[in-house]
């Protein structure tokens, strides 16, 4: 049976977009600011197909840890999630935090501690509130629905200093099948004292089995979530997760699934929204940049190459000038490793070619300067070696990245 | 025969320090600002061993090939640099410019052109004005001496946007044999429309064989040059290099000879006090950071952790911000690959422990405010692993870091 096409259409909400999910937001006090949502519950209503990436950072934070072990059977029924506080850095009280956090969701809705994931973002180094995370905890899970209020209270609870609300869903339809999917995540805010952390959990009422959900998280997280960069900055917290209520479907829904391409295609759809929108909303950005190099000689070098044009504070800079500066592309490419030749490099910043041959091509600063003025802005490289390419999402660095993450504590 | 103790003292003076040299520097109109020094050649009057060390960056700039050649012949005659255009992104023009550098300055010098070394610095993708650059050149040997005057006057002519002329001169005293050190650097001004880049010359008036050079060149820059970092950038240009004289010595002085280690003190010295200067005038630096990590498994270690965190923007906008933020340090060291033990991290800025055993320890925010605002900052991290340390230096991040390199190039 081979996979005929498939249509995809974005509709309204998020995680509670595809049937057999239940969400609530509650202010428990653990942000500084009163009323402010903090405590998120996203319930399947029973363990379903679940995976999960985290951060690579070996100084993973105890919730990274506790999820981690309970991903392992490859389903969860729900995920607590509080934002203000990281439970960052925070020894073995923070582990037993994490874990009691889990085990007050479990007995809240009736099922294994085992069943429960659990993510934190916020201040790093500082204990948990407990009495406020956990009756924070027992509030949400008794306001647990299937509202678009509750949809977006539980986006907005698992916010930093995230500047909007990030969610989006689409529906696929496939030889009859509609399936949807649906996301929430929260960005490279920055909150007082610490550093930017990423979560977001994609929810889908496909019948998908476990292994499918790690096969099209992985495919998914590779092209979108780990091809964006604020500062090249990697949090303790990062958490990516994905829960499929299997609503929808005759039978589970294996990795070799005729459907699944275009499962595939709905959950990457998502994945990459919501990156483009932490990118939109890092810290001070005034622009996104879509940096794509192509030609090169293999993947691996394309991608190292367009994350270290990404990750040049010179580039970031230049691009907040309005500077079409294409030494400074020059310079990241030779620093990223990639197969280079110098002589074939060519440069593109908003369609105006700048470098060919590896020299300058004539063009007018004004023209280009009025082209890197708008949101939005490709830089492409051709390094005329191979088929390969790869793109890489950021954002400008500004005089407000330097006053968000530079001002005090206090 | 063993090393006996050996005297270090700081003298005036830059590469003109040492006997054997005499240099110049000379305005030839490639720098926009009329009367600016911009073309300076260094000499050593006979061909005498030295060695390079250069970027690795793979699109390095032609004279950086140029000097590769030159220079594996383990000696060199003259070094000829020109500040204000970098001959970078050039093709084969700026190939035949940098060979043309090197034969208008050994006809003048009356030497072959091999035994010439080149660097560039300034604007990238702009051809040499090589009109001005040859008459610069022929100016320049016309006006070499070895007068204090033309010492500062070759430290000047290699600046871009350095706000200070940095050189540096030491002697070290060992069996009775004096032997003198000098150096000169410029650092990571920037220069419009591009890169930062390093140079940094140094003499001695030793009489080092040419391995000798290569070696104590070699450890010098690992442990100076190389553990530096201002925005994490690598510049198409980056050339350091060693010219021995000879003038002081009983015969050739191997990397076996017992006067080694005093000469490697005095060379390592230099270097240091070069890499120091170019950090504090690092673009818009408010202050010098010694990232020191100590307790590391391994040396590799070590230093990837210290480079990790000197190279994380959040943790340099921190110390800008005076900010005794150590989750950040916390984050930038899960990132590094080193092998890390949560568990047991220690973090200390300037004298003030913010973390122990991988928590929080109460300290006063305004005690760390006040021990931040100094001009150089300490961070110390103990691993708490095994026996070994690196440090490295780096700058606050800053708005001027911004202006300086997001202003328009027009």
């Amino acid at each position: 049976m081979s996979t005929r096409g498939y249509d995809i259409a974005q509709v309204s909400g998020g995680v509670l977009a595809p049937a057999g999910f239940s969400a609530a937001g509650v202010a428990a006090g653990i942000k500084k600011r009163p009323g402010s949502l903090d405590v998120c519950v996203l319930d399947a209503g029973t363990p379903v197909p679940s995976s999960a990436v985290f951060t690579a950072n070996t100084m993973a934070a105890p919730p990274v840890l506790v999820s981690r072990e309970a991903i392992a059977s490859g389903r969860l029924r729900a995920w607590v999630v509080n934002a203000g506080n990281a439970n960052a850095c925070t020894g073995e009280q923070g582990h037993a935090d994490a874990l009691a956090m889990a085990e007050v969701t479990s007995r809240a809705l009736g099922c294994d501690l085992a069943d429960v994931g659990v993510a934190s973002t916020g201040v790093i180094g500082v204990p948990l509130p407990m009495t406020r995370v956990l009756t924070g905890i027992e509030d949400a899970v008794g306001a647990l629905g299937t509202s678009a209020d509750q949809d977006t209270a539980a986006a907005q609870a698992i916010m930093t200093t995230d500047t909007f609300v990030k969610q989006v869903a689409y529906t696929v339809e496939v030889d009859g099948s509609v399936y949807t999917v649906g996301g929430m995540a929260k960005g490279s805010g920055m909150i007082e004292p610490n550093m930017a952390t990423m979560l977001a959990f994609v929810t889908t009422d496909a019948s998908l089995t476990s292994e499918a959900c790690s096969t099209l998280l992985g495919t998914s997280v590779a092209s979108t979530f780990n091809r964006i960069t604020v500062d090249g900055d990697t949090s303790t917290n990062d958490t990516c997760a994905l829960m499929a209520s299997g609503v929808v479907g005759d039978g589970p829904i294996a990795p070799d699934h005729p459907h699944i391409p275009a499962i595939s295609a709905a959950i990457g759809r998502t994945c990459a929204d919501l990156a483009r929108m932490i990118v939109r909303d890092g810290e001070g950005a005034t622009k996104i940049v879509e940096v794509t190099v192509c030609g090169a000689a293999s993947e691996a070098d394309a991608e190292a190459a367009a994350r270290s044009v990404a990750n040049s504070p010179l580039f970031k800079t230049a691009l907040f000038g309005r500077d079409a500066n294409w030494g400074r592309v020059a310079m990241a490419l030779g620093n990223s490793g990639a197969a280079i030749d110098p002589a074939r490099v060519e440069i593109v910043f908003a369609g105006i070619t700048t470098c060919k041959g590896g020299t300058a091509v004539e063009f007018s600063e004004e023209e280009a300067a009025e082209a890197l003025a708008h949101d939005e802005v490709e830089v492409k490289v051709d390094l005329h070696l191979g088929g390969a390419q790869a793109t890489v999402l950021t954002c400008d660095l500004t005089y407000e990245y330097v006053r968000i993450n530079g001002e005090y504590r206090t």
